[in-house]
């Protein structure tokens, strides 16, 4: 089974790291690339971000149906082009924010979402309330470290699990969703420390595919999904 | 006061007609402009078509600002890029379907959209639930005819008003909202026919952006809002 | 185009400030007549006197049929009668709630609703939950100022900043809504002062109506707004 | 104890039955006065009448207070004046929309509300919501027979058992509640021939009285019933 | 009239109390049995404790069935058993936490339960929403006092009067539910020293099960509650 | 990894076809035990009989933490002992109703299950409610064939195939959930048949599980998923 993992923005360093985490979790015999668009933003932080980033998800999922994935996972958590990449591609696409946040549903009664910026926690309860688990979140909150300096800045491990002991406490929440597909390495070191299951979407996400992979599920053509009308793209 | 009504697809005649709907149920003295990005998809159907389309609503924004409009409409019913424009325009910015689904609620107890294709469905109840239009709506019916269609077709307008027969017969709607752009010029017919109020959201977009700029509200820029992090787009 | 401003109220001063209100952001040509019954309650802040004026608005409506006007605004904030008056009225209706709570959602992501007495707060959300937007109120809170008091007390303007304040700090709220349509004249200066937007119900709500009529829409007669059904009322 | 059944009509064969239909259902040594305004409506099939009704309710809920009664039902399915009335009212108000769609949750998955006028129906999902009983509500119908025809038109029974027969069907109801006090003493007899729980809303929310007095359990006084705060009235 | 109001734990002590509270609100003629099952848990604290419990409680319904009960209460705040315990019973069943949960929809605007431990506000949050409660319901807040040190701590009074009191403060609470039949003793008092309404759910769900006894109504048999199927049971 | 896959009824011809299930989807290197309880229902039709189906799980449970198994399924639509066997689980324990009717939100717009009897369908929704999937439910349909005779009856393959092709078409659904274990075994032919996502919750929950223990993660303990508090249990 060959699963192309899409880290929506530029940023390189970030897609190798995305790719560890995604093959960390997977069975034996499961291949995954990791690849990102070479244009776009290089972190996603706005939905003026997300719509440039979404185009280049979609370039790679066409690309990914030419060179044969059996399934995709859209490695940002605004699942930018999540539905229009449905659309495209024959295997099945999951993004990690709906992953993870579907995920936390087997493990906990609320989850709290810990982002980077303030100004995306709007966009994530949209989703949320899209994916069904609105009930279930109980907060989603912001560690105001932008994306690119999650790698960079060494109080940002720190910050992050000062965040999440605080919605554990504050908030009753008794799961936590790791809100970037930036802070997967952090995932095992925080749980290990919050004694809470942490979920991280790109492992998530990840194992999602290969399960749909694997029982011959792929999206539905009937209706919504199929194919997207041929036309004149000027 | 100028107004900016973008048509995001790249139909000229649409535009045009667009235009028509928008100058119609403006004051005396506003002003209205209708453009259409040179790029994109010819209309609207389909998540991808949505996101290519986004792309050409934000560079119209961006064009617009240096341009100084005080307001802008997306005048495409699944209102894409709504947010992302909000992010990038100083004035109001305001979609169709929001707009004309807001409007609904001051008219009566249930409307039901009558949009294009089936597939756009599941897409409108999306923004039906984030606009909080949910519960009033009725229904979201299709007449089946592509949006190039609506204006070629001689039976279109026939189609459309058999549609909305039924859903004032079956689903209890007292309000039709015209679920695409590409409806506007048939709005009164379908009302004077009708016997209800028929919403095109052209009209009911524009007004509600001039309401906005004469009463000196723009979108709230503390938090998410507030214009995009400058950084590397490559 | 005429449209009559009803005061629920018998208090001449709000009525008068209403008018002024309601009269700085209309269009050129509209005309408008602010009112308020010759019996009733001074000022609206219990079920008890919302129950009282409801009947002194639908008076000033019936009396409005009569002098031809083409549109009605409720102007307190319960929105008092305001089915009821639909149901009276050829022309549209419009509440001062429902005006700026629908509003705010062209705005921004939430809106906190700035209130006189706690003891309207319940019947506050009741609207909300009817109108489509609790999801995206923040908050309901109270200033505690009795309404006759808002325009006597010296500290009101402040009293109603800090609680303002507040609802952006503490509710994440990115827009203001006044929750009295006795506060209408502090509008301006609220938004200047906290930098975001501050929605006056009296100005959304007659500038709604001038869209409504400019666009040829009425009340639906079809169910539940027909006219009330003739009969013995002793 | 002492309880005042008031219908909010004015026609006085409809309180004889009201009567009737609470006193049926007490316990021993429970008294039952129903009584109904002398000026009003004749019956309630509109917002319109409904906000004239509840004035008479206030009156008679401020009668009730001086005449001594524990507790008081408004039988009437809108359920005019009710929170006004729990303002006013020192022990308990109960209405008998909200007791029967509540003791509907008692008894069975599903209720479908037999309602009078389709008019009324969209009034009746308003407060449906606002009583947390949407959900378990499957169906709102109309017999189309009006108020005051109940009682004369011989076909009132069969139409109403039909249009019940038609929701346990349709709707996978397994529960019917009456829509109108004017159907109470329909109750038994549709009961024993349809073979599900039929709720007569006027022994609901009379026994409802009962339980909460004999429980000693009275309307909050913190906050929002606190009694209306004292003013001028003109 | 006959009720048996089932303890579904094993402590005999809890039983008596609630023996009591449930005959100090009946009407003369209404005969109260109280009972628990002789196996089982002496209190229930999870989810485990509810699942064995549910069985001792199919059981006396069983037993009572063959004895001549006109009706049962479940006495444990869980409500275990509740659904199955319709289908086998042929009166009407009601459990505690939907008896007092629904009714303090009568008396306020807000409840908060005060329960036992925090691990059990998941579960009570659930069948809020599965009565239709969770919009009304404030909070639930936990004493940390488990069930069997209720009637042993000589300051379990304090600390629950603790807790409601923070309710009223900080949640907005007008009513306050008490989360557990072992606290039905403290009913009086507690309202008496909050000045609030505080619902007992023995008492409101025996005066529950009366009301519905008086008015002949019982369980629907037309679908899920009709009696179980006939099967191998090994 | 060892996974224990519970068929909560009696019935040994049943657990063969889930244990084959099961193990057609999992990864190498997976090990799936598959068994049932030695008492309790064969099957599992009614409230009543998932409420002794419930002990039965709950013993396979404690038996599996002595008997070291990684995680758990439990194989009956319902998920009966679902929250209580996470208290007494270490490893990860997943339902097939969750675990199908969320597997569906990746794969298309609407579902619709699939059910033995009508009578079952009222507890679906509430689990589909706590599940948060309501919303993307577009409806629970009943071939009303017992779950005992899928096996025996040779128009079941027809008769629920017929059952979703009626839920495509008049639902508007675009993925099939089986709703029953006993029907894992027409899953692919359905899917082949139909040409629409048909989801068996037995690879669905059995592949969760396989990838929450690939992830590390667990059931939360902190808080209402810790082990149950120890008591007297007679």
């Amino acid at each position: 089974m060959k699963i192309k993992v899409i880290n929506p923005n530029t940023t390189a360093s970030m897609t190798a790291m995305i790719a560890a985490s995604a093959r960390a979790s997977v069975a034996p015999g499961t291949h995954v690339d990791a690849v990102n668009p070479t244009s776009g933003p290089e972190s996603i932080e706005s939905h003026y971000d997300e719509a440039l980033a979404a185009i280049g998800v979609l370039r790679e999922i066409e690309a990914g149906e030419v060179e044969g994935y059996d399934g995709y996972v859209i490695a940002c958590f605004g699942d930018p082009g999540l539905l229009a990449a449905r659309e495209v591609a024959r295997g099945p696409v999951v993004g990690i924010a709906e992953a993870s946040m579907r995920t936390a549903g087997y493990l906990g009664r609320k989850f709290t979402v810990v982002t980077t910026l303030a100004r995306t926690v709007g966009r994530t309860w949209d989703i949320a309330v899209q994916y069904g688990v609105a009930e279930a979140c109980s907060g989603i909150r912001a560690c105001e470290i932008p994306v690119v300096e999650l790698e960079r800045d060494p109080t940002a491990y720190a910050s992050i699990r000062d965040v999440a002991q605080t919605a554990l406490v504050s908030d009753g929440a008794d799961v936590i969703v790791l809100g970037c597909a930036g802070m997967s390495d952090l995932c095992t070191r925080l749980q290990t420390e919050l004694q809470v299951p942490v979920i991280d979407g790109v492992a998530a996400a990840t194992t999602q595919v290969e399960a749909l992979v694997r029982m011959g599920l792929r999206t539905a053509t009937r209706g919504e999904f199929a194919a997207p009308p041929a036309k004149l793209r000027s």
